[in-house]
């Protein structure tokens, strides 16, 4: 189960809003399968593990960290697959949380008299889906915050200036983390500070949908956002008013951005991610900048986050904080981060935290 | 020399203002005598490891990491008992500074006859008794600032609660830095804040000298600055308008309490480090708050420090800052801090870092 769960961690980034998931075919204690889910909308992992068994996977064990898909969604039930092949036993990780799945391929795996055994390391198998897990569950996307601060928790100068706070194995890290995640999300203020590209600059890299939270509708026609949208991935979060405005047309039809209204000009980020939800982006990664990121811990919205510090500082009280607007009188009334990892990279220090 | 410098290492906070030195005697490849500067105006490292040699010691070879004294001072010059004893070699990391010391140690030994071997391990030397070297050539102590900050760069709300930042951990290793340094300072806001007792909590520890720089002489005689004196080292840095003032009598009289008076009524970190330094104390340790940090990154007083982060955010522009007052353009102005090392204390971090 070990090694599916590695293969599975080989679909990060390509299967959203699909799991990971991965799976070994075992036959007199010697591996014969392995296969996991690659792309979103491919083959599952179970196939590839029973195709590479071929007629040996008649008698054998299959180990998959997920319960194997009893619905013709996509692709053919994999639980199907495994009583043709002639499997004796499966075990598994965890049960699908999805309602047209949970629990159906067991029965289905069970009626047709093979021995099924669950929650095999369980844990490892819910945490290597969370995002997987609290998307089917909620419909709402994973939320995961990227910053870099100075070691006095500012992210930019007060004229603006944040190139650059962090290192550069800080900033390749980042490029791993818009892979990994579906969607990226910046408010209009980083967008107009940095005009960032916001793609992910690594290798075979999987680029996120790009989302601008930007109520008065300021972005510049002459950006990145607007301009390097040949995926038709960036998509700007604007109020109701602006629609059918000049803007927006020019956006939609010559530059294929895709728009979500909401009411008002001020958002909550509950209504933000409820909308992206529906659009089927599973997790974002925020980057920035103070005021998404206090709105995002007002909200407790998010799920977890890495914070890269820097060993700068700016001494400066006009500087911008990575996140202001609450009111605390003693130290324990703070916002606690949980479950906290360090991770170096150079002199830099990153906190990697669940919330 | 390496053993050497590990046994110097086991003299640190009990030797100063005088040097950790260490001493190994070899003869036929054989470690027959070891030593170390154990305790401040005790014997030297040389000694000790002469002594155990004994008559052994006729032949051999030692070596020290700091060049032996050739000087009457607190004990017989070791040069001397090194020829006494008929030492064939000496192996030296590094030359004394001390301009009483500086090579005459070395011209004795090759003037009796005996190799002399300099420089072994220099830099490493150097390093371990950086405090000793700074202030024998400055006259001025080796500052070093200690801090617990949060996630944002906070070290206390509003209302001036800081209890608790930094986890146990970590305020354990504080413990060992105040056994480290000779002294250790505060502003008197933190005084007044904290009714800090400012000493090392650690079996064998020696408690720091206690500083606080009090322009206004506001210090209340009811803490623990004033009342646990009993070893008589409180020392407020006070303006010279508080000369013959009620509480300078009183705390001086009754509390045994030593005063350094300045000019003014705002202080300049340079000129409270230099009558720090003609009292003897070669190394303070700087526990903020807000106004000597920035006061001591302003005027570029400090050597290094270590400041611990705690997974806590304020998100309070309110809070206070260990730092403010500068005024920065863009970040290539900030402060960067030089040779970062990361030390993980449980779910906090320690920045260490020279400057």
């Amino acid at each position: 189960m070990e090694l599916a769960l590695e293969l599975a961690a080989l679909g990060e980034g390509n299967v959203n809003p699909n799991p990971m998931v991965g799976s070994v075919v075992v036959k007199a204690g010697k591996i014969i399968g392995r296969g996991y889910h690659k792309k979103y909308g491919g083959p599952h992992a179970e196939v590839f593990a029973l195709d590479e068994a071929g007629v040996e996977a008649s008698g054998a064990t299959i180990y998959v960290t997920l319960e194997p898909c009893s619905h013709h969604g996509k692709t053919p039930p994999c639980a199907e697959k495994i009583i043709k092949m002639g499997i004796k036993r499966c075990v598994i990780a965890a049960l699908d949380p999805n309602p047209l799945v949970a629990g159906k391929g067991v029965k289905l795996l069970e009626d047709a008299g093979i021995e099924v055994k669950i929650n095999v390391l369980k844990d490892a198998a819910l945490k290597q889906n969370i995002v997987f897990f609290k998307y089917i569950e909620e419909k709402i996307p994973y939320l995961f915050l990227k910053c870099a601060i100075t070691l006095d928790g500012k992210i930019a100068t007060k004229s603006g200036d944040s190139k650059w706070i962090s290192n550069e194995k800080s900033r390749a890290r980042v490029q791993e983390l818009r892979h990994k995640y579906m969607g990226i999300m910046v408010g209009i203020n980083t967008l107009l500070g940095d005009n960032p590209r916001l793609n992910a600059r690594i290798e075979g890299g999987n680029n996120p949908h790009r989302i601008v939270v930007d109520p008065g509708l300021k972005t510049p026609e002459d950006y990145n956002f607007i301009q390097n949208n040949s995926d038709n991935k960036s998509i700007i979060i604007t109020s109701k008013g602006n629609i059918h405005s000049e803007k927006h047309v020019k956006f939609e039809k010559n530059y294929k951005v895709k728009f979500i209204f909401l009411d008002g000009n001020r958002f909550l980020m509950e209504d933000i991610l409820k909308e992206i939800g529906k659009s089927g982006i599973d997790s974002i990664l925020l980057e920035g900048g103070n005021s998404m990121i206090s709105m995002a811990f007002k909200e407790k919205a998010l799920d977890g986050g890495e914070i890269f510090i820097a060993p700068k500082i700016t001494g400066d009280n006009g500087a911008i904080p990575f996140i202001s607007g609450f009111n605390i009188g003693t130290m324990k009334e703070s916002i606690e981060l949980k479950d906290v990892k360090f991770k170096v990279y150079g002199d830099n220090v990153a906190v990697e935290f669940n919330l």
